[in-house]
């Protein structure tokens, strides 16, 4: 075991007496398992570029290295996770096909894995997804079905295709091997930033934050993730709060990726590595994602916004450093901005 | 000679024959020029991203390589060339600053690179030049000097501007220095995307078509180049088609850093190297713009999508090519998008 893993492991037995989620729920996840996922999707996704911008460092007082990850295939990270899923079943399993839930990114993200593969896609998709995420996923060639716009509703219509279909449930963020899958965003990132103070990631149900996490724990004993929800989907920053996973509330944001509930192995995996989670406004979210459209040139989507929101709203967190931040997606509707 | 520079040589010597400018008024640019330039600037430009999109490919029929100058320091290509007169200049010479006269993007450039080496830059600025870019410049440290929109108050207002300062000039295009810096954009893209069988820019000045003209034959014969202009802005293709540089007519397109017109050496080494010029519309640039911004999630300026329209609009040039665009410019006004 190394010092980090060590330190990290000791860490999350301190918790668990103080009443958090138990170390035996924490999934074994190590920074090895996600070498393994990154040679295992090599063959299909993008190495991204890390983008940077004078005026965007000078207005934040550090130095911010953005992973562009809206370039992955399918436009968002959840490629990914969704391509080391699906490569990672045997033949036989695979040819019944996946399944999932998803307000759009994973959705489309699992939809052209499948299709890399040659199998089925079922996609359930809850009423109020943003149009051109719903079009892409058509597009990609999966079976859509809609549902209501709950999580309940997304389970449940979601477990009804995969008893009727035999296909494989390949959830969006509570799934081990999806986990792995984005965490190869932070050993890409670190490769090409290997000194990073800081990584800050959105977190929606947390498979980016809980695969980050772990690959910066490897990586260098002391590199801390931070993970920013917007103030109106703050579950995991409650729940890391209470020490228990918060499932109630109804989010209210303009972030449509970062709308789901925390998964139980994200939060215990966050816990286990000493996530924080900071909150934005969607008002902070806005004028960030203008900023990274003017400033850095790039098309991203509100989710996306919240990293440099995050380093603008609370500078004192980053001042100086080094950090490195996700963009995770960029699927917006040109017709539909929220800044014009 | 390589049998490359002889064939363009000839086909320089024919042109001559039907009354085209004269071989002795070519400057005597080769791929050595851009390579030295290219040196040269190492130390303060950016190696910019060739980004590549599915969805592009699909609908032109061809593979499209984007070179995204737009993301180069000051969010142009023209950081390139400005760099390269600055960095040419002696201490002596360079202390006394430099001059030009820009509707943007070379101004900017030209104040940044003034700015890198510590000296005086003037930028003289016609009326109605993009508000978003005037800023810009202002912002860099260049002292700002208005004139009318036309070439003859643009030169007229340069010329005393550099009397009265004894500042050197730097000319947006019509400068060899100029033109080699900007070919350095070609010789990036043919090293990352080495088997090219095309290269298309967009033309205002010719300093980038020019430049990249150069590169390409001295990377390979047979590499072409096509121009792109704006049918409202149309004084090259005229230009090469009448065998002589036509100065009359009044620009009248979306594309403000397409409204320049051709300089004498920028053409002539046009008409050397065998450069076609294609025109594209104003709605065809519109929608090709959208396109970029919404599949390649790059925020490029009208000026830059007019390489983009030109694939689309005359897809029986491009079908099954390997095609380089360089996407020129993101300094757009997000308060006035031309799609919204």
């Amino acid at each position: 075991m190394s010092g980090g893993a060590f330190k990290a492991s000791m860490a999350g037995r301190t918790r668990s007496e103080a009443g958090m989620t138990r170390e035996a729920d924490t999934p074994p996840l190590a920074i090895g398992d996600i070498r393994e996922a990154a040679a295992r999707i090599a063959p299909y996704v993008r190495v991204t570029p890390v983008l940077a911008s004078a005026a965007l460092d000078e207005r934040a007082g550090a130095y911010l290295h953005f992973k562009c990850e809206h370039l992955q295939h399918g436009g968002a990270f959840k490629y990914r996770g969704a391509s080391h899923a699906v490569w990672s079943l045997d033949d036989g399993t695979a040819a019944r096909g996946v399944v999932t839930h998803s307000s759009g990114n994973h959705g489309r993200a699992l939809a052209l894995a499948a299709a890399a593969r040659g199998i089925p896609a079922h996609v359930v998709i809850p009423e109020g997804a943003v149009q051109t995420k719903l079009a892409a996923i058509e597009a990609a060639g999966a079976h859509v079905v809609r549902c209501a716009p709950t999580q309940e509703a997304r389970e449940a219509q979601t477990e009804r295709v995969r008893t009727r279909t035999g296909a494989r449930l390949v959830h969006p963020y509570a799934d081990t091997r999806v986990i792995a899958g984005q965490g190869t965003v932070a050993l890409e990132l670190l490769r090409a930033v290997p000194a990073l103070d800081l990584l800050v990631v959105p977190v929606g149900g947390g498979g980016l934050a809980a695969g980050c996490a772990v690959a910066a724990a490897g990586w260098r004993p002391g590199l801390r993730v931070i993970g920013i929800e917007p103030a109106g989907a703050d579950d995991t920053a409650r729940s890391l709060k209470a020490g228990r996973r918060i499932t109630e509330g109804r989010p209210d944001t303009l972030c449509d990726g970062l709308r789901a509930t925390v998964g139980a192995p994200n939060l215990a995996l966050m816990q286990r590595h000493g996530v924080e989670v900071l909150t934005v406004t969607d008002a902070q979210t806005v004028e960030a994602m203008r900023l990274l459209w003017s400033e850095l040139r790039q098309v991203v989507e509100p989710s996306s916004a919240v990293v440099l929101a995050a380093v603008l709203a609370y500078p004192e967190r980053f001042a100086g450093c080094k950090v490195g931040l996700v963009l995770t997606g960029g699927n917006v509707d040109l017709d539909a901005l929220p800044f014009n």
